[in-house]
């Protein structure tokens, strides 16, 4: 029998307690024991919940209860959950988390503190929601020296950008539907600016490369500056805006980490990936191009992740999970500026400017253009400061790397 | 130190040999051990080859070697590979396989084996190619009830609908193509009949349900009778037409598995798999819908899965890896006969007469059609005898499937 306490009943955290009643069945005969859900830890009680009788409102009773053996964090945030996280790895207990900014913020010190209890501390919902991602990064492809991690990591904004591409709406009235549907939260800015699709490749990253990456080394730009004047450009050359999180191995060993809009070519697997679903897609030297695809958020795909690592945590009591990766610092990443990129770029200027300034580039059309707008694709990749350096009077409007 | 024999240095085996060694580095660090090539069977000779000296001609030599802890089988085939299997196994080894007749056929009697003997038998290989997708199944979807395997498992045939699809070719040219580019073999049957195909799905059904499945078990179809007609009355409908594997688990129990062509909605993730590329899509009650795409096969993705295996097997030498089924039998699977499902019918007839059989049904053209030849899309689903007794005096000339 193994023992079980949810901290957090919000979406996913009462998503695992359906997910471990409604399985029951098939959970324990795969792993061979009863997985039993003992506490649920909220500030609220839920009176009329057939959870009600499990709710507890104090940590400290699920800290000092030794039959818990594994603690399932979906509180969110880096605090409370940090604290808790903390506190139960060092009671022994193994910790199963949704928390991305938990992992991207503190990921390294409470891998050591597991390691170091001889716990788990295991978070495959922390990224894609339930598309198996992180388990199948660290093991299945672990013959491969990995080079590039590159997905489309937020919901949220693929659908805004969906929106954008396949029906015309701008980006505030796209926004404001995906509000309406629940796909948004009333204070979008994480989702929209980039935030969270940073955690989840510093996630990826760290797994992928070995050394922890901080949000902060990743120089993250949001979809909140698309418009649908970029939209129809990249659809004039058979591509799609798509936001990307990716993290390049450079041939020094330093990690070109970075969440940024890129235009995609329509026919590129990625490109292909719309609405509220994620995808991810992995470079190995042996392997080529492989790509994980699944809804990337959603109570049900989240929980089901969250509890198939509870069962592989309770699979392995004895003898923890193995995720581990060593410590960040200045010298694991490098900065996109540093690298030529193909760039598209709208602007305020003439074509004949644009000639004059990106020899060979591609000139860009779209029905309604304003007379002083121009937009093109440089024909090779060169380094932002090179870009910037050859605009001269071209006022930039939009600048979106292009995906090779 | 963890040595390993490799039976059959063809193109998996020696794929196999070069990334062992190419990744040496990375794969002991993550091993934590070295993991070291000892033997590589052969009756052929490698003079020059780097591994050379590792050749021997006589199994018993790598049998009777108790430092040889796993043995890859990349022989292919159910003969001289099942007997080696066996007494690798019997004789204390793990073993790790790419060959997916001998699982199909023997997966159940060798996981049985292993489990007596307490080591391990994987196979990642040998579905997917190089696509993580066994492993997933087994774990990270593990909280699941999986409800239907379905995919694209076949580069070979996926290959050539594509270029009838996109270039136009007849599908004896393009087979003729894929030949000449090394993607089909000069004896096509297995690919091309779809063989190949229902030993995969058999394998991914086996782990998703949980019983042995038997290829005879599985009708199947394969793309010989696919003929450029189709592919434009495919497209005039919004479609493309594509060899899948399918497993659906019935209400009661029972898993309808079968291989045949589908027409498959343009927008849909699966229709975007092109070339030799895999695709493998499951379904489970808390999940959704979760897809795995990449490389089906080629020497190095093969062989970087059979390697991540390799290293699995050597970090659990004292506690084998858990994967297991139960025991075929007659009960497991129930005939796709037995289904209704929505068709698409090319047939020699009038337009009066399909809308005399099938009311409702949508009647599709294409350029060119001869006077005689009528196609649609049937209104609802209905079981194929009951397609067969509406057909009346139409003559079918390709009946295919829609996937819903």
């Amino acid at each position: 029998m193994v023992n079980v306490a949810i901290l957090g009943f919000g979406t996913v955290g009462s998503g695992v307690a359906e997910v471990l009643a409604k399985n029951a069945e098939h959970i324990d005969q795969k792993v061979e024991t009863p997985v039993r859900l003992k506490y649920i830890l909220d500030v609220r009680d839920f009176p009329g919940s057939p959870f009600e009788d499990k709710v507890v409102h104090d940590f400290s009773v699920i800290e000092n209860d030794p039959t818990v053996e594994i603690v399932v964090e979906t509180i969110g945030g880096a605090t409370v959950a940090l604290d808790y996280t903390r506190r139960a790895l060092s009671a022994g207990k193994s910790v199963v988390s949704s928390n991305k900014e938990l992992v991207a913020e503190h990921g390294y010190e409470l891998l050591q503190l597991a390691a170091q209890k001889g716990v788990s501390y295991l978070f495959e919902a922390s990224v894609g929601g339930g598309i198996p991602i992180l388990r199948p990064l660290s093991q299945c492809l672990a013959a491969n020296e990995l080079t590039e991690v590159c997905g489309i990591l937020n919901g949220t904004t693929n659908y805004i950008l969906t929106r954008m591409i396949r029906s015309g709406l701008t980006f505030e009235a796209a926004l404001k539907e995906a509000q309406a549907n629940g796909y948004a939260e009333k204070d979008p800015t994480a989702d929209v600016e980039g935030r969270d699709a940073c955690r989840k490749i510093c996630i990826l990253a760290a797994i992928a490369f070995g050394r922890h990456i901080y949000p902060q080394q990743v120089p993250t730009e949001g979809i909140s500056g698309v418009t649908l004047a970029d939209v129809a450009y990249a659809e004039s050359c058979n591509r799609k805006i798509k936001l990307l999180g990716r993290a390049v191995k450079e041939p020094d060993g330093r990690v070109c980490a970075y969440v940024a809009p890129h235009l995609v070519d329509a026919e590129a697997p990625l490109a292909g990936v719309e609405d509220v679903f994620n995808a991810i897609m992995v470079k190995g030297d042996a392997i080529g191009d492989v790509m994980f695809y699944g809804r990337g958020a959603g109570k049900l795909p989240t929980a089901s992740a969250v509890v198939a690592d509870v069962m592989d945590a309770a699979r392995h009591i004895q003898s923890r999970k193995h995720i581990e990766w060593g410590p960040g610092g200045e010298d694991v990443t490098v900065s996109p500026d540093q690298f030529p990129f193909r760039w598209y770029v709208r602007a305020a200027g003439s074509a004949a400017a644009v000639r004059t300034a990106f020899p060979g580039a591609a000139l860009l059309s779209r029905p309604g253009a304003p007379a002083e707008e121009v937009a093109f694709l440089t024909a090779g990749a060169m380094t932002r400061a090179q870009l910037d350096a050859a605009l001269g009077d071209l006022r930039p409007l939009s600048v979106f790397r292009v995906l090779a």
